[in-house]
């Protein structure tokens, strides 16, 4: 069986994780969730390497929301970066679900985004595991997780 | 039969990946392709990995269409050096074919350049794979994919 | 009987270890700590790896006190990309425990500052390594080591 | 019979890898050179490593002229990254041989700029391959590539 | 007997790895010291990993004085990175010893830096390498090398 890890952080002002284990169990089944909570999002890529190597996952979600001060991009940044390095090491998808805090106009846009982003991003962890040619038919569309998808250019 | 990846995602705004298999297959036979798209740009050095150690191929295009705010800026740069990572660690090239948001003036502009630059990059993968010697004859010359050449530089 | 590798430096200008140790030794035992001292953030990296695989310690703390000039946050930014890097290579967590110059009032918030991060992360510390359920019923909930918690997003 | 890998690109607007290999054939003799042609910067790490493992180079030179943009900048900071990367993994060195296209004031002097840096820098390669007792000489005399030396501090 | 690195380049304006020397032969004795001169700050990390793998040394001193424009500082920080990659891959200390040319007011600041700094970090390097109790008495000091200790903070 399958196994999904879920790394999430309690620096998050929302429970992202929930979201995306609710969106995953509610659009297939057949998988087993791994779900591991850190403080924040730098202690995201080691978390997301134990559940690949630890835990047997064969993909994992990273779900965070960095601050909105420069500091805070930064250490995105470094998440960011250290997210990319695991997943070459391991050969596996790490679907990193980033929600800023400076992204929603308030705190309730930004309620609604960390929920949305991480259902969104939940379906294409299913699709990256289960289905990957549903990926293919979709390229070039102009896909967008939480606001709405900017679509295909217009000639 | 040698092998091309090509990694794409569906957060771009144009097919980049059917542009450059046009190319590819107008311009050369005796190879196969293996394509695989990815949500974004961050997914594509895994998406590469694979591509290189799971599928076998001998090179890969990373195709990608960066949005213009200082964040996806960011993206686009965690997904470069992820691809240069992967190269390095697998002895094999990986053409980074990117379309910022803002290097267009208008829709068409940019539907335009993403269909050219993927096509003259398809060239370029296929010179480094069966040609390396068409390359050595136009060093220096400052060449540009997509715009026009920059040319090479006059005493 | 499980390590914990404390890595600090003489740049900082208050005694983050003393405050992380003296807090991991009131929450918890059975515990051993190896304190390693360094001179400043950018060889924390490496003080982290001889603790992991000199020393065995089976987590890490990371304490330091960037200046405030543009090359401090660059020097921070370094050093934390070399902490993730470890952490990714040994399979382990490193609680990065920085507190930048410009994030105090004053000398005295400042002080402050250090001495209560150092300790709400030493308790991070113990719930990774003795009871990470504890952290997982805390995800979401907008956390903050030092200042007070940022709380939940409200809907 | 030691061999040197000379990596260049089709994107420089002068032929840096000539002035490079004219360079070294004047000044030393008892050498082999291996010359590996890519379109941009970011394909040099690569490059290099391939001249490396698959050529057996003992050292390399990658010469390249990024462009004037911000995106030329980070370019160039990527393939920089991976040049180094290259260097530590392989324990070699590669003269990195980089002139931005906004270092001359006008097409001329960056023409005689990307001669001459190439080969100042091709004098360093042979110097570090040969002779190194040569740098040390050198050592904090403020030496520059390309433009006149800056020379060393007066107390 | 232990063996200490020094590597230094041609870029800087001042004789650092000089400096450096005379002041670990003045405070220790029962050591070797191995010189290596590169051109300029980005060769300093193979140098160092060569300095560590086919020289054995024990621990290193990176020496340099990166200039004082922006593509510099990019320098600096690419190679900073590098060095704390080598330490990484190593489990061996470099001490990462730059001036940069814009912390002085003049040139006979620089000068008087230049050489005070890379005598601090020469005691530092003898004590990561003899005396590693020294350094943890000094733990949270803020001492700063070069320039006058910023002290601890003031409650």
């Amino acid at each position: 069986m399958k196994k999904i890890g879920i790394a999430d952080t309690t620096f998050a002002r929302f429970d992202m994780g929930k979201s995306a284990i609710d969106e995953l169990k509610s659009n297939h089944t057949g998988f087993k969730i791994i779900r591991y909570t850190v403080p924040g999002v730098k202690d995201l890529p080691v978390a997301c390497k134990k559940l690949f190597e630890e835990q047997n996952c064969d993909i994992a979600m990273a779900l965070g929301m960095p601050g909105s001060k420069p500091i805070d991009k930064q250490c995105a940044h470094e998440a960011s970066t250290g997210i990319i390095q695991v997943q070459i090491l391991c050969n596996k998808h790490i679907l990193e679900v980033f929600v800023h805090e400076d992204e929603g106009k308030d705190e309730k846009e930004l309620f609604w985004l960390a929920d949305q982003r991480s259902r969104e991003h939940a379906i294409n962890c299913l699709d990256l595991l289960f289905n990957p040619e549903n990926l293919t038919r979709e390229a070039g569309k102009g896909l967008r997780e939480g606001f709405e998808d900017a679509g295909p250019l217009r000639m």
